[in-house]
């Protein structure tokens, strides 16, 4: 299934969309985190409504908002999980391979798959992309082993890690520059976790102004979903609703030379094969 | 007003303390978080039921539980925010003296004034204490001038930023270290923003097993609560009832020599004065 939170006639709601139409979900629970909670009777209620198919919406008479627009907590990152981007990095910032690095972004940085993407040249001069494949946490879960570990996943969006890099290196920690209001584009949808069998064999690419910086394979991953699920969960108790972006493969602007940051007008896309795509413009300054 | 989120009966609810009585505040809101987002009119509400005193109970009668015991987002914290212990922590990390620096605490690690500290030695055998400030936002606020900032604090905890040194320096991002389910003790209660005119003059003390570890002052801090608010609120916005614990004297386990950590058994007291005591118990491993 493909879950959407859009917003029709100044309601928010829930749906899964089928072919160019969206079937309203809102019967089944009032929102995202709600259907998460409710688990598999609520995604068995949900599958009966679509394949009714009644009452269905033009997709494109509505906005489509982050599938999850407020999570319950920060949304939780890896850095460097891709070899070659753990490389070109790595040729900057002088840092050694490591067991996985995890930092964290503000709720408020969650944005919609078409947003614009705010720009604030005072706080600001570097904004650059990072394409990711994001999970969404279906269970609480501590101590999860590996081979259980993608039972735990409800499932995937496509996401774009914004990160603005002054801020983010200015100090020790990436969390200020990781975390700028709508520095997060998220969707367009949650592909269900049934649909993606292997989450470590997608394309994952990265578009700026229609010329493709990152094309890269989730296979490339130095820690994969599974891994990253039973890493995290050793030392802290996941959620149902917990998002995660795994990482972006090489060709950020700030590896780049020279270096590229995006501009108010730019248009970014983050594609993910099987899951979707996310356009967003840089909003002006 | 100190204000408490208490179990009574298996019922969670707020209250006010006075003296060693518990005043219920139920009727005003049901969590603190809506008690904080519905602002004067729910705080002059309060203040009303407080003066009447109706039906006190007694304090020892109820546990108390963390103020908010589950934040919308990861508590935002600062590092090394005190003269005495960045030079403590950079005598052995060898980092220099940059702008605040800012991580985030896991949602879950949100623990009671006095319930114990999960101790598991599979995850870390380097538990150490942060007696910390915590602030307690009181309004939304994006680009907060720093004249204007304190009028976006509610009120004031103590904090105990309960730290895995292994886990925070296994790579260079402190998440995971910070995060522990229960690494962040908090309350006993929120004193409002009103009776703590200068929060630079509070006198802060950490105890281990009774004997003092840490002993400074808030107006070492090198960024007041005033300064922190209005730059963390320039890159992103501040919500209700978020929690910033504003960095720790030195003392620390971690830079003393020979380095000191937490074991089973240990009792941790933070206290800061006018604000209050937590006293937490190291759990069994």
């Amino acid at each position: 299934m493909k879950l959407v939170t859009y917003r029709q006639d100044r309601q928010q709601r829930i749906g899964a969309v089928r072919q160019d139409q969206i079937i309203d979900l809102s019967k089944v629970a009032p929102d995202m985190l709600s259907l998460i909670e409710a688990g598999w009777p609520a995604l068995a209620q949900a599958r009966e409504l679509i394949e009714a198919g009644a009452n269905p919406i033009a997709l494109e008479a509505v906005t489509l908002l982050a599938p999850i627009p407020l999570p319950r907590r920060n949304v939780m990152c890896l850095g460097q999980n891709y070899r070659e981007h753990a490389q070109e990095m790595a040729e900057i910032r002088q840092e050694e391979r490591k067991p996985p690095t995890f930092f964290t972004k503000a709720t408020h940085a969650v944005n919609g798959p078409y947003a614009d993407i705010p720009f604030e040249a005072s706080v600001s001069a570097q904004i650059d992309w990072e394409a990711e494949l994001g999970v969404v946490v279906g269970r609480s879960g501590k101590s999860v082993p590996i081979a259980q570990a993608l039972d735990y996943v409800f499932g995937y969006v496509a996401l774009n890690d914004v990160s603005a890099r002054d801020l983010q290196y200015q100090t020790s920690q990436y969390f200020i520059g990781k975390s700028l209001d709508g520095a997060c584009p998220m969707g367009p949808w949650i592909v269900t976790a049934d649909e993606i069998p292997d989450p470590q064999n997608l394309h994952i690419t990265c578009r700026v102004n229609g010329v493709t910086k990152q094309d890269g394979y989730t296979r490339q991953m130095i820690y994969s979903v599974a891994d990253i699920i039973s890493i995290l969960s050793q030392s802290m108790t996941l959620d149902a609703g917990d998002i995660i972006a795994t990482g972006t493969p090489s060709g950020v602007g700030y590896a780049r030379k020279p270096q590229e940051f995006l501009k108010p007008g730019d248009v970014v896309e983050v594609e993910i094969e099987k899951i979707g795509l996310l356009r967003n413009r840089v909003g002006a300054g």
